[in-house]
């Protein structure tokens, strides 16, 4: 298959941040893109061969942006799924495919699978509705604190909550759901693994989310993760056995937990270019956007080991600010060695929203570690 | 100025490969763009805010583009310099500014230059016209073999040819040249210098241009060049030199000669991004294109060291191809570690156009250049 400066065209579904740092990478290898987004301003916009207004959970919509192009791929997971079905039954490649997609979208679903398969994940019980699960907390079969989270629908910690008395219960949506036991974890890892159409199979290193002291919030995502070797060489392999049970095209990002005794849970997964990643366009040689375009293309996958330590703080808008975004003292953080601002390219900010990420490389984890917390106390994200 | 995901917007004159590549680094700040090239087909017309087909020659097209624009640049020299100059007289911001660019557009001008600025240059003669040029060699004063250049219009290796008898005159254009004496070289250098607006300055490392033994045409772009450390330092010295001579805002390209004695001398310029640069999107800790935009801008420099050695390789339309381009091979050459095309986005393919390049890196040279040539021997640029 000839890709590069042809008529091969890639569809790809959403266009916010992760579909426009994969378009980077389609117009370094000049591969004609077809995007589709409900936003007319989305990030996307610029940078694809043609740009498409329109619902991603729309059938027809969808149907008619996988006609046209030869290779249909997502950037987010929550997109029409009959018709990928129908695509792929009419002999459109799409990767991931509509079958992975399905197992991941319902997170009762996915613990499931992992336990079928042998693959460690952290104890858990599904209810069909919060009323099912009400009636265990209440009858004491189900010890406090535990973890709800919503099957569907979930984003970006939506749909997650820690419930530690049965009031928090009270705040929760009626809807299908998990209890997870609470698991005290020494780290949060992760691990992106790439797999082709032929199955060439390969991970990243095992990265480590660093939450903050206090707010229990991930402040920075390293790598490679601060761990024994014995540790991350689990990790890796735990992830690669995830990637095989899934048999998925593309990446599959694959968030894990490294308990008090070192075992390693699978949290959940992503079949796609994750946050977790981003630091790979500086540091690795291969970035994780490019892997996925290799992976679903059916190209040699690349070398996923870095050049240089790496370490990505998210931007996200100030609470309290709402309206057209600035990035206050961003030229301060752009003066030190080594740090990268991406900027997504939404007008407005909200608190908590996603505007970007600031990548810090160096030979030197330790430097780019104090580097990144400088970033972190520079830079805000606030409106004008 | 707040640049990032606001109205202001920057100016790009020509959608060649250049622009391309600074397009990758605009839309990673969310920096409006307003691009202009006379082919609808430019590799620029996507990720460019707007891009508009327009003659770069032309006084009003490219007067019209810089009165939409905050900042404006160029990705080619060969534009409007009139246009330039009212735009600046009107208080727009141009970098390089059209004086930079006056200065470089006539390579006697470059030359007499160098000499009033006491920068080290192969020893030179002017002539308005190659009648002449033709007469001093007629009666001895110029001794063969020499180079002869056209002052003007020359373009990768169009306008310059050695000359070693009489006869060869015989086939160069009556126009202004000169006759520069042949400097039998040990290596070709460059170093490109950035420059911002308010005079902060920095140099890439030297690279170095390795030769085809028989061929004498540039195989790979090296970096960091196989060269003493002494020499090193000389040659980014001189670029400094010259960089603050032309007190130029964004990116000098400096080429350079070093003699068989370690002398260093200048041979000519480019005020913007280069071919001796585009190793640095993968090895450097700041991209060529990432530092030009800095530097027209103001913001703070980045890093110009390397990540990892980087060799570059051009890859050129194969003679006896001409038609719609197919890269043959390529798949071969991305199954190896650390290699990274880019497709500039050219549809035809011609003999020796340039339609993209190879990156290779790796924490040691030496299996860089194994690779390098690796990379070479096995893609090809042929036509359908």
């Amino acid at each position: 298959m000839n890709y590069f400066s042809s008529d091969f065209k890639l569809g790809i579904l959403g266009g916010g941040q992760l579909g426009k740092m994969m378009l980077t990478e389609t117009r370094k290898f000049d591969i004609q893109t077809y995007v589709l987004d409900p936003s007319a301003e989305a990030p996307s916009q610029y940078g694809a061969t043609k740009f498409f207004q329109g619902s991603l959970n729309d059938y027809q919509t969808v149907l008619d942006l996988g006609n046209q192009v030869d290779v249909l791929t997502i950037e987010i997971e929550n997109v029409n799924l009959e018709a990928l079905e129908t695509l792929e039954k009419e002999g459109k490649k799409v990767f991931p495919s509509p079958k992975t997609l399905r197992l991941i979208s319902n997170k009762g679903n996915q613990k499931d699978f992992y336990t079928q398969h042998n693959i460690p994940t952290a104890p858990y019980q599904r209810f069909l509705t919060l009323f099912a699960l009400k009636a265990e907390v209440v009858n004491g079969s189900i010890a406090m604190p535990f973890v709800w989270k919503a099957t569907e629908g979930g984003y970006d910690g939506n749909g997650v909550k820690v419930v530690r008395k049965i009031e928090d219960l009270d705040a929760l949506p009626e809807t299908e759901c998990i209890a997870e036991n609470m698991i005290p974890f020494k780290n949060e890892l992760a691990v992106i693994v790439a797999r082709s159409a032929s199955g060439e199979i390969k991970t990243y290193p095992v990265v480590e989310m660093e939450f903050h002291p206090e707010a229990n919030q991930v402040e920075y995502v390293i790598c490679p993760a601060r761990i024994d070797e014995a540790v991350a060489n689990k990790a890796r392999e735990i992830a690669l056995q995830v990637s095989e049970a899934y048999n998925h095209v593309g990446l599959l990002a694959v968030e894990m937990f490294q308990t008090q005794n070192d075992e390693i849970l699978v949290n959940e997964v992503a079949p796609r270019p994750h946050n977790s990643g981003h630091y790979s366009i500086e540091a690795s040689y291969t970035s994780q956007f490019e892997q996925h375009i290799r992976a679903i293309l059916n190209l040699p996958l690349g070398n996923t080991e870095s050049k240089v330590a790496g370490i990505m703080v998210n931007l996200v808008g100030e609470e309290g600010y709402t309206g057209q975004v600035v990035y206050e003292n961003i030229e301060q953080i752009m003066a030190i060695d080594g740090v990268t601002p991406h900027i997504y390219g939404k007008r407005e900010t909200r608190p908590f929203r996603k505007m970007g990420h600031v990548t810090i490389v160096n030979q030197n984890m330790y430097e780019a570690r104090k580097v990144a917390q400088q970033v972190k106390e520079t830079i805000r994200v606030i409106a004008k």
